[in-house]
C-alpha cells in the first residue's frame, strides 16, 4: 500500500511473473487469481482488469473459493496481528480502528469471531474499509443466522470489495473503480443570506460500545464549505456520525444580538451513512434562532 | 414547602403574629421583613404582598440588608447541610442538583464559595431554582470581578427572586407572581403533513463538569405535542440542554422506505435557556431525510 | 338566516306545527322532513336532531328522495334567482361568489347545469358553502360520468351537508355540528427569533376561469398571528388559495440590512384546501433571505 | 453583435485604423475612445484593454464627456428606432423588452425621457442589459432628484457598463470581463431524500405596469438542477421575478399519497435580483406538505 501505484500500461506489458507478483495480494494470499487474470491481458482499463480477477474467483471450484475465504484473518485478532497479516490487511483493519479497541469492543469482536467460526468453519469476513466498528458488529448480528451457502456468497462478495479497494490503490489507470464515496457539508448563514465562513466543525464517529472518535476538525472557507471533503478518496464507512458546528462566535463577531447564553452554539447533526460509495452532502442552514439540515447530493 | 399554600384571604385576616409566622422564611431567617409587610395589609393580590415585602428590604438600612445577605448559606455546603439549612433552602439547592454533585463539581463549588466569601465577606447568593449547575458557575465567573456595591445589589436582587418563588409556593391568590416559565416542543411530520404521534423524546441537561442529566422522558401525543410541558410550573433553569427525539421507528411503522441504517434516528437539538420566566418552544419539523427547528413561542 | 338562532330547548317544547315551521327549509322546500323528525323529540343535542332529520331522508321512499333532489335550484341560474330561491339557497350561492360570475364563468356554469340535467333529469347539487367556483366545476367533471344511482346518492349526501349548515345557523344548542373549519397562519421571524408583528397579509382565492378574489386582508399581531382566523366559523371552501405576506418593510423598520431591491418582499404561499371542516394552519418562517412553510395543525 | 468575436491578439497586431474600426461603437458613436486606447497596445488581456478605454473616457475634457453622453439615444424611442440606433443599442434595448412595451409602459418611458431631458439637457442613460423595465423606471425615480454633476458621473458609469458588455461580445481573450451573472435553481425532494427530477418550472419577470413575461421554461434533470442556468452568460437583470415549480404530478407519479386537490402544486418563489453580475441560487426543498427556499450561492 505504501508503494506508489503501478501504471496499468506497465502491467499490460510486463512478464506474467511480474504481473502476478505485483497483484499477488489483491486477493489475500491468493496469487492464483492474478495468474488467471494475466491471460486476459491487455486491459483497456482498471475496471476490465478487476472484472477479470473477479471472474477468476467466480469460476473457481468451490474448494478453491473456500480456501480463499479461509486465507483471511480473524477480525481484530491480536495473535494474528503479531504473526502475519499481509500489510494490506493490517492497514485495512487499522482504518476501522480495529487496532485500538476498548476492552468491551475487543471482547465483542472476539465473540463475533468465535461464534461465526464455530457456526461456519471459516472466519467472519467483512470489507472493513466500508465500515465502522459499530456497523461491523451490527452486520454480524444480521449475518449469523444465515445458512452456509448465503454466507459463502456474502464472504466472496466482501472479499471482492476488499480486492477492489486494494486494486484501486495498487494500480493507476485512466478510469477509476467506483470504490470511493464522499461526505461533504456546507454552512449557509440565512440570517445574512451568505455562506458562513470561519465556522469550526468536527466530524465524530459515534460508537455504541466504545468511545466516540473525532474523524476530522475543519473550518468553513469563504464559500461556507470545507477545502477538502470531510471524507473523500475512500469509502465513507457505514455507521453513525455526528457533525458538530460551533456557531455563536461567528454571529457574535458580526455583532448579531444574541441571548446570554446564546440560544444556539454547538449544533450537532446526527446521521447515519448507509452507502459508502455515494456522495452524501449534509448542509446546515442557520440563523442564531433556527437551523435546518437535509440529505443533499 | 410541603405544606399546602395558605389562602391570601387568610393572611389578610389573621393576627400579625400568625402572618409573620407564616411568612418568616420567605426571606431566609429574616422574619422582620414579614413584620414590616404585615402593616400594609390587606393585600388585593399576591403581587401586592410581594411588593410590600420587597419594599421592606429596599428601605432597610445597609446593616440590615447585609445581615439578610449573610443569613444565607453557602452553596452546596456539606457542613451546613448537616447542620441547619431552612427546609426551603435545602429543597432549592436540591432542585439544581446541588445535592448530587460529582467530585469535580463539588470542588468547583467549594472554590466559588471560598473565593467569593474571601473577596466580599459574604456568601455567594444566586436563585438556584433559575439555574443549572453550569450556569451557577458561569455567573460566578462574571460576578467575581465586580465591586462590593454591585455584588450587594445583585445579592439582594437574587434574594428577592428566591423570595418570590417561595411566596408563590406558600400563598394562594387569584393572581400569580410571574416566576414560572415553560419549555415545550412539537413534532411535525412534514413527510406526511401531520403531527407526529408516538415519538419518544428526552430532555437532557448538559453539564460541562459533571454528568449530563435526563430531566424528563416523554412521548408525543396525537397532536405531536407532549401532554405536559417539558418544564412547566417553575422557572426554566438557565443552562444548556439537549432535546433528543427518536424518529426512525415512527417512520418504519408507517412503512416509509428508509436507508439501512436510517439516515436519521436520534435527533439531538442542543440549545440554551436564557430567560427562566419565558415560554420557550423548540419544535421539530422532520422527514426521514431532513429536519428543522427554531425558537418558537 | 338573518333571524337569531332558536334555542333547542324551545324546539323541544313547542307545538309540532311550530317545530315544522321553524325547520321547514332546512331541507329545501321539504317540510315533511321536519315533520318526521318532530316525532322523535325531545333531542339532547343538535347532533341528535340532525340525525333524526337525516334518518327521515334515508328512510323516505325513492320517489320522495327524488322529489327532494328536484326541489333544488340550478346553480347560478339567473332566472330562478329572480323568481324564487329560498332565502337560504340564495345566501349560500352568494357565499361561493355565484352572484358575481364573470361571463366565462357564467357560461361554464350554464354548461354544467344543462349537461348534468340532460344526463340525469335533475339539477346538479353541491353544497356550495364548502366550495369555490373552481372546485364546483372540478367536481362536476368528476361526477358527470357517474351513473344515476351514484349521483342520486351523492346528491342526497350534498343535500344533507347543506342541511347541516342551515341547521347550525338556525338552532342553538350546547353541542355543535362539525360543519366548521378554520384556516390560520403565523409568521415567525427567524432572523431575530421572535414572532413577526405588523406583517400585512392577504388571502386570495385563485380562479382558473375568472378573477382572483381577495378574501381577507389582515396584519399580524404581537404574537405573529391574526386576531381572527383567516377563515373561521364556517367551512373553508375547497379550492386554490394564495396567502401573500409583505415582509420587506417589517425588516427595514428593524434596521436589518437588505439588498436593493430587497431579495424578499411579497411572499406568496399557494396551496389548496381539501377538507373544509378541518383546521388548516399555514405558517411562514422568514428571514430577509429565506423562508419556509408547511401544513400545520 | 452578430459578428463573431475578434481575437485580442489580432487587435494587438492590426493597424490602428483597423483597431479603431473594430471598436468604434463600443462607446456609442465615439470612435475617439478606441483611438486613444490604440496607443496603449499591446494588451495582455481584455481587462487591460477595457481599462485603457475607460481611462480615455475619464481623462477626456468635460465637453467631450458630455458629447459622449449626448451621443446616446432616448430609451424606447420609437422615432429613433426607425431612424438610426446603432445595432448594438437596438439589441440592448430589445433585451430589456423595450421593443414590446405596453401602452402604459410606453407612456411611462416617454415621461421618463422627457422629464429627465428637461431637467439635465441630456438623455436618461442606463445599461439596460442589467435591468428590467420595472427597475429602469425605479432607478429613474431615484436619479431624477440628483444634481447635474451626480447625473453626469452616473451616466458615464452606466456608459462604461454598456461598453464593457459590448466589448465582452466583440473581443475574445483568455480573460473575461466580470460582466456576467448567473441565476440557478435546484429542487430537492426532502420527502424521499433525493434530487427531484422532471419538475417543470418557469421563470417569470414580474412587471408593475405591463404584463409579466415568461423568461424561460425548463424541467429539472436527474440531479434536480436545470441543464443550463435559468439566466447565464449575461447580466441577471435587476428586477422582480417569480420562479414557479409544478410539483404535484412529480409526487403523484411516485405514488405519494396526496390530498385532493393536492395541498401544493404550483409553488411560486417571488424574489428580486439586485446584483446583475453575481451568482444567485434559489433552491427549493419540497415535500407534498412543506417547502423552503433561501438565497444560496
Amino acid at each position: 500500500m505504501t508503494a506508489s501505484p503501478i501504471p496499468l500500461a506497465e502491467l499490460n506489458a510486463c512478464s506474467k511473473a511480474d504481473f502476478v507478483a505485483a497483484l499477488a495480494n489483491i486477493f489475500e494470499y491468493s496469487p492464483w487469481i492474478a495468474e488467471k487474470a494475466a491471460d486476459a491481458r491487455p486491459f483497456v482499463g482498471i475496471a476490465q482488469l478487476f472484472e477479470a480477477m473477479q471472474a477468476a474467483v467466480e469460476r473457481a471450484p468451490p474448494e478453491l473459493r473456500l480456501a480463499l475465504i479461509k486465507a483471511h484473518p480473524d477480525l481484530a485478532d491480536k495473535t494474528q496481528r503479531v504473526a502475519g497479516l499481509t500489510l494490506e490487511s493490517n492497514a485495512e483493519q487499522n482504518s476501522a480502528g480495529l487496532d485500538r479497541l476498548s476492552d468491551a469492543e475487543y471482547t465483542a469482536f472476539q465473540r463475533v469471531n468465535n461464534a461465526y467460526r464455530a457456526r461456519f468453519g471459516f472466519p467472519y469476513i467483512v470489507c472493513v474499509r466500508r465500515h465502522t466498528k459499530d456497523s461491523i458488529l451490527r452486520d454480524f448480528e444480521k449475518r449469523l443466522p444465515n445458512d452456509a451457502a448465503a454466507e459463502t456468497a456474502t464472504s466472496i462478495a466482501e472479499i471482492c470489495r476488499i480486492a477492489a479497494l486494494r486494486l484501486d490503490q495498487a494500480v493507476r489507470a485512466d478510469d477509476r473503480l467506483p470504490v470511493h464515496g464522499r461526505l461533504s457539508t456546507h454552512v449557509l448563514d440565512t440570517h445574512s443570506g451568505r455562506p458562513a465562513a470561519g465556522i469550526p466543525l468536527e466530524l465524530v464517529e459515534l460508537s455504541a460500545l466504545g468511545e466516540s472518535r473525532v474523524i476530522v476538525r475543519m473550518t468553513t472557507n469563504h464559500d461556507g464549505r470545507t477545502d477538502q471533503p470531510l471524507i473523500g478518496g475512500r469509502p465513507v464507512p457505514i455507521g453513525n456520525y455526528e457533525l458538530r458546528f460551533t456557531v455563536a462566535g461567528y454571529f457574535a463577531e458580526r455583532n448579531v444580538a444574541l441571548s446570554d447564553p446564546p440560544f444556539l452554539d454547538v449544533i450537532p447533526l446526527r446521521f447515519a451513512v448507509a452507502e459508502p460509495e455515494a456522495h452524501l452532502h449534509v448542509p446546515l442552514l442557520v440563523t442564531p434562532w433556527s437551523y435546518a439540515t437535509y440529505r443533499g447530493s
